[in-house]
């Protein structure tokens, strides 16, 4: 048992999600009962708080207050899409420093992993201890090695409850109905909707992921092909989707386009996309009812509405991450490992597999370029766990 | 004590709600304990299905089936946006007349009270013996004399919680966000993003209704004065949001507007209005992370996001709606009555104060052009009811 004392910095990094602060809670709570850490400091706005110090003293916070917290979406301590350099990882050691901070945890997706990698490293380089955890979190389910990414569960269960609505809302009034889901490389979070389809008839009818090149003129020929057989169509599409040449339709679009620190375009926050496709149908079928919602930020923040095994998970990560560093000099991702049906296990890998890569939907989760295999079902169902049963007449 | 022996015909017309199929249920299940009552069919879309003879038989349906509907979004029976003519009457009568259907419920907005109202003056023309109830439902609560409408109650619970966890992801990566609500003539439901306001710093810091002229100038200074006050700025804004002449801020952007049976323009299913305001905030602001969601149909149809007193009144609605009918030869539009803090009573009025009318939101409900008052607030909270907790560092 190593017995480095020092205190500990947890930061958060990259889009909230509804249990990122369970993570954070189960890392403080944790790290509480280990004499060797002797304070919890809490950055505000990610590594940007190391920069500018502007740290928060967890230590002392009561756990009736804590408990409030982990229940609570967006990140508690804010977050950042900052991400550091030599120099900037340089004046975060400084910092670090004279706070004595030599455990380092940091909630995040896969940008966030590699701002562990860097810091890492830098440190490595600079000679500065520093035990250094990235404890996972993603609505897109996008980090590699790992089974699933805390975060994806609820979003996912956001996604279906709102398309089980969807659904009986299109059936009362028939027509087509475009649904665009969050998901710049990976499908997972709009694939997650097939769990509104309770029967063949039911929507989605469609689910487009960036995974699978979309082809416009295969796209109205399919929605066409469900409204004439149903007498309406609902769809469910990534903001991702990119075409035979890896081009995100999105862009074709956009006269504009934002890009983030990471190089990431902007395809969140703005309903271009859903308009443009939504106009697609109408010029080319005729169909007069068409509607499109962007979910936009309700799926990763929405109140009320969380996946008890996500929330579960989401807490065991910031425990693990911590039971890890108390426990030696490691630095790395935890990820969580299933057997069989649904047993969870965690383990922590190096931050290099998980730092800055993306993994998509595997092939065995499709059953063809415009819906998701049976497997995929199997896989998601425990992550979202209870749905409000529905009746019909 | 009426002895009308006869048949029941319940439709639903409108958009849907989260709690209109518990009006449907709660009048089915009232109508089974008069025998007067034969038999009790539903239309399936609206006033389509009398046309069509496209009935179902609810008589018989088991009440645990009856149940689950009643918890479920959606028209259960489909509805419809036709408003029927003279001749649509005539061949509705044969219909009935054929069916020996003397009791007719029809649940929707003001819209639907109107056809109700057609309905009626056109039995006493053609002297077809025919009580009709309108049973009110809209997530807009914008009928008149009613002190408010089932199924707003649930849709404004949908936005406060999307506009709590918003505010909290707002928080954590700071920006200006534009959340573009249901409304087309009353901003009511946009008003309700006030409940996720806990302190002055916390979103919604403006809220924009059709009430209210909107002037574009002015939109920009006050998004840049919260912006500068709080490095954030959360705006709630009313689809239906005019400019000091009555013209919709939407009709001069969208090149096509699509209007239904009701010479409606289309305002939802598409995001042409949230992505003007944010491009106007970027352009003239230099802000640089502005986001718009457009809620869209999410907030009518979301699964497991209900008021339970919106529930109750919902399904009271209903059961009234019958005890109505067999208490005497009555036409006319079931309204809420609010005595002191909460209490609640029911009453009939005549179809034509309700009808094809909107309400607005009253002056006292607005504390300036963009916030409402604590009025408003006391009127909306035992509406929405319980709300989830939020716990903050």
């Amino acid at each position: 048992m190593s017995k480095l004392i020092a205190n500990a910095l947890i930061a958060q990094g990259g889009g909230p999600t509804m249990v990122i602060n369970q993570s954070l809670i189960g890392a403080i709570l944790e790290a509480k009962k280990f004499p060797q850490i002797e304070r919890i400091y809490g950055a505000h706005f990610g590594v940007k708080g190391v920069l500018n110090e502007d740290f928060i003293d967890l230590t002392d916070i009561d756990n009736k207050k804590l408990e409030l917290v982990a229940q609570t979406p967006g990140a508690a301590l804010g977050s950042t899409r900052d991400r550091p350099d030599e120099e900037y990882c340089r004046k975060m050691f400084e910092v670090m420093k004279k706070y004595n901070i030599k455990y380092f945890f940091y909630i995040g997706g896969n940008d966030s992993a590699d701002t562990c990698r860097i810091v890492n490293e830098e440190a490595i380089k600079n000679n500065y201890e520093l035990r250094t955890i990235h404890i996972p979190k993603t609505i897109d389910n996008d980090l590699l090695v790992t089974d699933h990414c805390p975060g994806y569960g609820s979003a996912a269960k956001f996604v279906v409850q709102a398309f089980m609505g969807i659904n009986l809302d299109n059936a009362s009034l028939p027509g087509v109905y475009i649904g665009v889901i969050m998901g710049r490389h990976a499908g997972f979070l709009t694939a997650a909707s097939v769990l509104a389809k309770q029967s063949e008839a039911d929507g989605p009818h469609l689910i487009y992921t960036p995974e699978k090149p979309f082809n416009v003129h295969y796209f109205v020929r399919d929605v066409k092909a469900f409204y004439e057989k149903y007498g309406r169509c609902i769809v469910a599409v990534s903001e991702g989707i990119v075409d035979e040449d890896g081009t995100p339709i999105v862009s074709k679009l956009a006269k504009q386009v934002e890009a983030d620190a990471h190089g990431n375009v902007q395809l969140s926050g703005c309903g271009i996309l859903g308009d443009l496709l939504a106009e697609t149908i109408k010029s080319h079928t005729g169909i007069n009812r068409v509607r499109v919602d962007t979910f936009g930020y309700l799926q990763r923040s929405f109140t009320g509405c969380v996946s008890e095994v996500d929330a579960e998970e989401a807490r065991e990560v910031g425990k693990r991450a911590v039971q890890y560093v108390v426990g030696g000099d490691v630095d790395g991702s935890v990820v969580i490992t299933r057997k069989g049906k649904y047993n969870i296990d965690y383990k922590l890998v190096d931050l290099t597999e998980v730092a800055a890569k993306t993994k998509k939907m595997p092939e065995e989760f499709f059953a063809s370029d415009n819906m998701v295999s049976k497997k995929f079902i199997d896989y998601l169902k425990p992550l979202v766990g209870e749905l409000p049963e529905i009746g019909r007449l």
